[in-house]
């Protein structure tokens, strides 16, 4: 018996490209709006208050654990609230997404971005006192993962103010001012670092980077004005523990996802998988990738899909089955059940 | 001199693979509101107005071609209104995006969904009055392209009812009732190839097909649900007409792009040129791909930029400069003045 159950996981065990004895999985979003249960809750608590509440945030991320059988917990919190030490301004609308009411928009902006120091990590206690809480409540088998935006995701929210769809502002900026979008990306590196590294001090097995939105970019941009910054953020996190380096809305930027630095590279839902593994070589693993509107349709269809997916990784270690983006909010529960159920039935040891 | 002088223009020589004296450029959205003249005509005129004049859409369409020394004209005209005909009520609001009133959300709503005869082609009699007032105002050097939705984008629009993020809705639709997808894709089908071939008849000569959202899709998802449609419009187009097979938001459909059968892929900026060229082979004609945001810095940086993607198609024939999306808004007319003069000095006979 390991001094810690869920180094021995099958989670832990693919993000090191290890044999398993079944696939593991999670979702993105696992404990989320399609849930009953959640949706409950929120008629009482505003998402914010959700987030910001240790004892809430982790029993909704020990819940989805037990309720759904999946083989890894993922922190309940939100991509943006580390941007308020920061000196921004985020508020959260009853219907809108995220807002932030002070954007940067200036190369001289930057100069009031505040990089988060140690003694300011007292600000995002509450997430560090939900990694503890949840780990103390799961089974010691079941690896916690926590997680940050990348760099370039946090300063594409911090541009903008809100969601966008073309991004402008952001490549303005990167474009116009480079020594300005460096000193942005740098604050913003330490700080994600320092983040993390708390996160893990206080309990979690595993990190997930998200770059929801570095999907706008050309490779030759990512290159030049996102990659150093997401391999500095990795380069500070101990290699025991394992990184998924999630990229969405381009397929063409997975070569890339792997030269970052993680264990594990996630993919979307837009490439097949054999061409994902193939385009990141042998030395990582990789997780997805069903598309979570597959989840609405029939259970037939859901199975069918994921057996796709399966037949694509068999004989190779090193696959986590996700979705290629988070559960979306009108999936049926029943269906997660049953794709859950069937990625465990399936045998990875069998050969293509 | 040829009959049609169009015929031995540097564009159309690059659709067919041809060695150009120039590389050819144009832009989409060349006529559009990053134009001052432009602005001043919708101050005065609604853009389903603009779209329903002849005249005007002429003009505009014409304009733009003298203005920036393009090698190519666009119809000025929406994607969107061959869905009038085909029973859907279709409105453009001040701010917001076009919106339809009675979108389809059932498998029996495709019942209604009237597939356009030629008899119906009199209801966008605009769009081919257009068309034969721009060609008779261009430079006969000069060819004109048509253009129009393709099968699944358009599909997608009468589904959601206005754009869309996830495009939960037409995956749900796409999966739960493939009956249903069939029997709309298929009227789809045959009202897009009147459409275009009307436009044919009206003096086009060329076009270029749009699926604009078509990126949302696993390939495995297009190969099954989109593919065989989008190849059967392009089928009924005649052969000497080039097809620019246009589609944004994932690289890794691109192979799938040169099976539908069109002379000419146009690709995003989410890939390196020299990357999506490999991906389509040998017997392709290739437009793109700039990022549109790169027209908004510095002109130092967007002809580093444009030189980075004409490098990369030194030496090969067939590459029909472009954007990978259509000009923003904010654009600086003498970026787009700056860009087009700098192609055009560009030897494309220049061995790499």
């Amino acid at each position: 018996m390991a001094a810690f159950p869920w180094e021995e996981s099958n989670f832990m065990k693919a993000a090191r490209r290890q044999p398993v004895e079944r696939v593991p999985i999670w979702l993105m979003r696992q404990a989320g709006r399609y849930l009953p249960e959640y949706r409950q809750l929120r008629e009482k608590v505003s998402f914010l208050e959700l987030c910001r509440s240790p004892e809430l945030a982790a029993e909704i991320t020990v819940n989805a654990v037990a309720r759904l059988g999946v083989d890894a917990a993922i922190l309940f919190a939100d991509l943006l609230p580390i941007l308020e030490p920061m000196g921004f301004d985020l508020r959260f609308g009853p219907d809108e997404g995220p807002v932030i009411r002070n954007p940067l928009r200036l190369p001289d902006d930057v100069e009031s971005v505040r990089e988060i120091q140690e003694k300011d990590l007292g600000a995002l206690d509450y997430v560090f006192r939900a990694v503890r809480l949840a780990r103390a409540n799961l089974p010691a088998e079941i690896p916690l993962i926590g997680f940050a935006g990348a760099p370039f995701t946090l300063a594409a929210y911090a541009i903008e103010g809100r969601t966008s769809r073309s991004f402008e502002r952001t490549k303005r900026f990167v474009f116009a001012y480079p020594q300005a979008w460096r000193e942005l990306m740098e604050r913003l590196v330490a700080s994600v670092a320092r983040y993390l590294n708390a996160q893990i001090d206080a309990g979690v097995q595993a990190i997930q980077l998200f770059d929801s939105w570095a999907g706008c970019l050309a490779p030759d941009h990512y290159r030049q004005f996102v990659l150093p910054y997401t391999q500095a953020v990795v380069s500070q996190l101990p290699r025991n523990v394992p990184v998924i380096y999630f990229l969405t809305g381009n397929p063409a930027l997975i070569p890339l996802q792997a030269e970052v630095g993680g264990q594990v590279v996630g993919v979307d839902w837009r490439v097949d998988l054999a061409d994902a593994w193939a385009a990141i070589g042998e030395d990582h693993a990789i997780q997805g990738n069903l598309d979570p509107a597959v989840l609405c349709a029939s259970r037939e269809f859901v199975l069918e899909e994921a057996r796709r997916i399966l037949e694509r990784t068999r004989g190779r270690p090193g696959h986590i089955f996700n979705l290629g983006h988070g559960v979306l909010p009108s999936t049926p529960v029943d269906n997660v059940l049953a794709l859950v159920d069937f990625v465990h039935t399936w045998d990875p040891q069998q050969m293509p």
